[in-house]
């Protein structure tokens, strides 16, 4: 142990898409976007300490219990059995809050990663992703892994089970595009859970497995139009819908359009339709942003495709 | 129109295994084995006449309203708009009555193929399964598509939607062996159906779906350990597995004893283990052999791969 000071690690952590249609909280893809940095260099107190949030216009709380990057480096400290271990962090929000682009997994990932890196330490991906579920617990209310997964492995990534954690990669068609706009309203992942149903009927079961199972196959035969008919939910986006003003108008004028599919990410407000071109993306977005402008919400989006995971970005910045 | 007596064309259907876990009433796959045959000659009576039975213990009814094969082949010259057209059938039974190996279809899909070469008629495939499915209704009480469509197309299929209808042909492994065991009891599909919850968990929505995701990818991928890994269900097969003596042991053993998974074939009592090698295979019949013979209801059974659909056997007969 010695006074003088550690080497910061800086990683960041993309947003990511979840649910995609029929894969409610088992389904999910990284973007080559936007996403949250984090830095952490090692302490020789033990615990983890967020020592400055910015980006997030003095929102978030910088508690050790109650922010998700501190949570998740605790949950994988705890999950490797080294609890003694210390660790300062620094966020930098790069995604907006209650978006549904994945921003506290984002959070979550980019600290695990950072800390890692910093504390020189070797953890599986299984271990990284159940301790950035942990994150999500505190930032939501449920442990759901549909952004972590993505935000830490890239690609298109099923959570084929939980308990315990196994986790796919997908194959991603080169020639996806997303048109992702975010409107000018928030919706709490908590209040968008509040609003779905416990139960659903068992032919509402065998649709949503069934539509899963064709995206799984339309991935990997690399059938953008087979993709988009799958892309259909009628057990989660009926019950969130209401919650976004505008959203169906916009996914109507979107599959007007052309779009492959349209429809919520995550728990919204975040709306994102496919294409295959970048061309047909672009005029997408703009039909997304005049329904949400005409809507009295407007916001920000932009073009994307699939992109990696968490990273580290660079070390010994300051 | 002449009074000389038309040719006699004979068709076959394959047994077939449904649901395979995660996948109620989405998916199936045709059998290298057992079968019904019809035979079909055109008469210049209009309507389905089903002029002879044999191999059902004169269980089933000659009733063109009641008999599977008839209400396929009726729902299919409504279907096309030719209900003039007239046709005669005989159907031969292979397979067990209420067994969970499809019989029912593989009656009604013998019977169309049967009758569409008899009467020269052009009909795509999903207006077959359409037809075959209105065979189900009158059998079971609902018009599940998971033992016609593989019974008509062969392999391995997921009924991606039904409304309209979307049928996707999987890869089949060509190491995949299936050890069938039918005990000696009966269950009826519209019995094996009342006892099914009538709604569900959310959270076991996203699991069924998830594992029907993950058998998708685990067929495309050729991974038997990940293919024996999704099928798991934990909605339909905890209802029915009362329906049947044994079968907890059974399936245990052959957990036990290797088998990548062990379930029921559709409605049941047909048991299945899967395994990735013949001698394998054969084990696992014997095993399961054992347990119902314990459980005393001795039965038979198979070592089966996939197989190809209904096909015209032989024309001219008689």
């Amino acid at each position: 142990m010695s006074d003088a000071p550690r080497p910061w690690v800086e990683a960041y952590a993309p947003a990511t898409v979840s649910n995609l249609g029929p894969g409610f909280d088992c389904l999910g893809l990284a973007v080559n976007g936007p996403g949250d940095t984090v830095r952490a260099r090692r302490s020789d107190t033990p615990g983890v300490r967020l020592s400055a949030i910015t980006g997030d216009g003095g929102r978030l709380p910088l508690g050790s219990e109650e922010n998700t990057a501190c949570v998740a480096v605790a949950a994988m400290l705890s999950a490797i059995g080294r609890p003694e271990l210390g660790v300062e962090l620094e966020l930098d929000k790069g995604l907006p809050l209650g978006s549904g682009l994945g921003s506290s997994a984002a959070s979550a990932c980019a600290a695990l990663v950072a800390a890692v890196s910093a504390l020189q330490l070797e953890v599986g991906i299984e271990t990284m992703i159940d301790a950035a579920r942990e994150g999500e617990r505190v930032a939501c209310g449920t442990p759901h892994p549909d952004n972590v997964a993505p935000a830490l492995m890239g690609g298109i990534v099923l959570i084929a089970a939980t308990d315990p954690l196994r986790v796919i990669s997908l194959p991603a068609p080169d020639s996806l595009y997303l048109s992702i706009y975010t409107p000018g309203c928030e919706v709490a992942t908590a209040a968008a859970r509040s609003v779905l149903p416990e139960r659903v009927g068992l032919d509402a079961v065998v649709r949503q497995a069934a539509r899963l199972g064709m995206l799984v196959h339309a991935l990997h035969v690399g059938d953008l139009a087979l993709l988009g008919e799958a892309i259909v939910d009628d057990i989660v986006e009926p019950a969130r819908a209401h919650l976004i003003p505008g959203f169906l108008d916009a996914k109507v004028n979107a599959l007007e359009a052309g779009a492959l599919a349209c429809t919520i990410s995550g728990a919204g407000p975040t709306t994102f339709a496919l294409a295959s071109d970048e061309g047909r993306a672009k005029a997408l977005l703009e039909i997304l942003e005049q329904a949400y402008t005409h809507a009295g919400v407007p916001g920000a989006g932009r073009v994307e495709q699939v992109g990696p995971g968490a990273r580290v970005t660079s070390r010994a910045l300051h």
